[in-house]
């Protein structure tokens, strides 16, 4: 209505609310298991096998992106995988985002439109069928994008992370250390002399660091995996998150058992394997020695000792990973 | 571990990610139809009609709530309630929430515990077997709670705010007009000279001031009355979340019909009740005559005239409600 008076690119704060809706849903894609989608108070979504999962987890500017580092097709991208981890580590598959945003007036409606691209698209690419079916808008003086996605059992049990029984094999599907590695390229190459982000320059990095960058920016951990675990009978699933160590640590204290991790099988790093965030991999235990395909061992489960975690036999000294509530220096960038 | 040393009541700076879960967990309470609840990579609900309605919503610090205005017992409150009646609106019944709370390094913990008992008692008492099954904890410089509920149709259609047919009776169930009353008393009498929120003090107010503040903090709109109208027949529903006039033109133009609303049916204030936002009654079109009871007639469907909404006849001229993005004025305290 106002095309000749609007400038190219607006602020959100310049159009309605149903305008940058109809703009986010013009580009978020349809859900296959939607009966009802967008536009009504309530999303409604097929849940054949009389269950469904559900999860949630919220993407902050400050402590979790940074506007410098993270494009707004990168913040859709991230906050739709995190999300699609943790139903896949049910063992479900994901069928439907719900997408709660909350973003300062001044922020352009190109950045929105580019998250909308990045949701659909880790959706399209990691979890096929899966696609925003609702969500909400508000404004906030910090850039928030809580994410919530269902995901169905397709009539299999859930598999928790308490079942793990000596025994098991503990195995992974997905990479180890690398987003964290990333995060490690952006902290020491793209900041200013004052500590504060500066824009990446993706030129200036050997492939390595690229590919790790990549991996911090858009993650893309195997979600088709968690229903072929729970199909193969693995007693045990999570997505390591925080750290295999801390992760690892949790499972362990959950299933009351002793998880034993080998150092050689984590890669020519093992200290960044166990240590670094972010990667979403698939972490499971399994009955036998024959593991389904995308997983490689990674340990062995143990009765229970005085350890939750033991890396080649020994206790493990390091904090194993990330708790956003101790670790999150506002001052640090 | 450390009680000795800890104060009495420590900022979720001080705790770890795992002590405030625990913390929010042994007050929340358990759902009906929870498989799987809080602790794992994702809730498991049951959904035994074959889909699940989904919904979210967000309450911000500053444009939502003021932390001089509102407990944390009422922040949980209406965050669970608009919700539970976007999921009402449906016709179905709310089963489960999700809660992602984003919060500053200094939110005393007791906030966080009363916000949970908060989202507990609406649930108690709004929605009976409903209740928190999964969440997510960030660190954030603005307070946040974002909400997702969920809800189960029972084996009925879900009633669109799309199916409104000329010849409908507009009916309302709950109350209009009241919550905005409520949000004017907080903007008029606790304010100090420099428009900032101060404290409210209930004592200084006449019962119905008293009433009306209640109404915004804490919203308690008919939610089981969603099912019931479902089942008498109705064929829109929507929630009166930004006031009668705007939602029902949302219904109008929805349903491509025009919505004649009776001043004489929206109590002594009219206007009020027309305006008001954040009261979440219950706003349906019935075929019939005969309504279900709790429901009162507000209006009439017409065919589709010129204007989506009529006011005793003639077109409507005021806004109708309120579009956060058009109307949140920052400074405004």
């Amino acid at each position: 209505m106002h095309d000749a008076l609007e400038p190219a690119d607006p602020t959100v704060g310049e159009l309605s609310e149903g305008e940058i809706l109809r703009r986010i849903v013009a580009r978020t894609g349809r859900a296959s298991a939607t009966v009802v989608g967008p536009g009504d108070d309530a999303a409604v979504v097929a849940a054949p096998s009389g269950s469904v999962v559900a999860t949630t987890d919220t993407l902050v500017h400050g402590p979790d992106f940074r506007l410098a580092w993270s494009s707004g097709y990168d913040l859709g991208w991230k906050a739709a995988t995190v999300n699609l981890a943790d139903v896949a580590a049910m063992g479900a598959r994901p069928t439907a985002l719900l997408v709660a945003l909350a973003m300062p007036n001044d922020t352009r409606v190109s950045y929105v439109e580019r998250l909308a691209d990045g949701l659909r698209d880790a959706c399209d690419a990691l979890a096929p069928g899966c696609a925003v079916v609702g969500g909400d808008l508000t404004v906030s003086a910090t850039l928030t994008v809580a994410v919530t996605a269902l995901g169905d059992l397709e009539g299999r049990e859930a598999v928790l992370r308490s079942g793990a029984r000596p025994g098991d094999v503990v195995a992974v599907a997905g990479e180890l250390g690398v987003s964290g590695r990333g995060l490690r390229v952006l902290f020491d190459r793209f900041r200013d002399a004052h500590g504060s982000p500066v824009p990446v320059d993706a030129a200036v990095l050997a492939p390595g660091e690229r590919e790790a960058l990549d991996a911090q920016l858009r993650p893309s951990p195997p979600i088709g995996l968690g229903p072929v675990a729970a199909v193969a009978g693995a007693t045990a699933m999570m997505d390591v998150s925080d750290g295999l160590g801390l992760d690892a640590r949790r499972m362990a204290d959950a299933s009351d058992v002793t998880i034993d991790l080998d150092p050689g099988a984590l890669g020519p790093d093992a200290t960044a394997a166990i240590e670094g965030g972010e990667d979403h991999a698939l972490l499971a235990a399994f009955p036998g020695d024959v593991l389904p395909p995308g997983f490689r061992p990674v340990g062995r489960v143990l009765p229970r000792g005085a350890d939750a975690l033991r890396v080649g036999g020994r206790p493990y000294g390091g904090p194993g990973g990330w708790d956003p509530y101790r670790d999150w220096d506002s001052s640090a960038g």
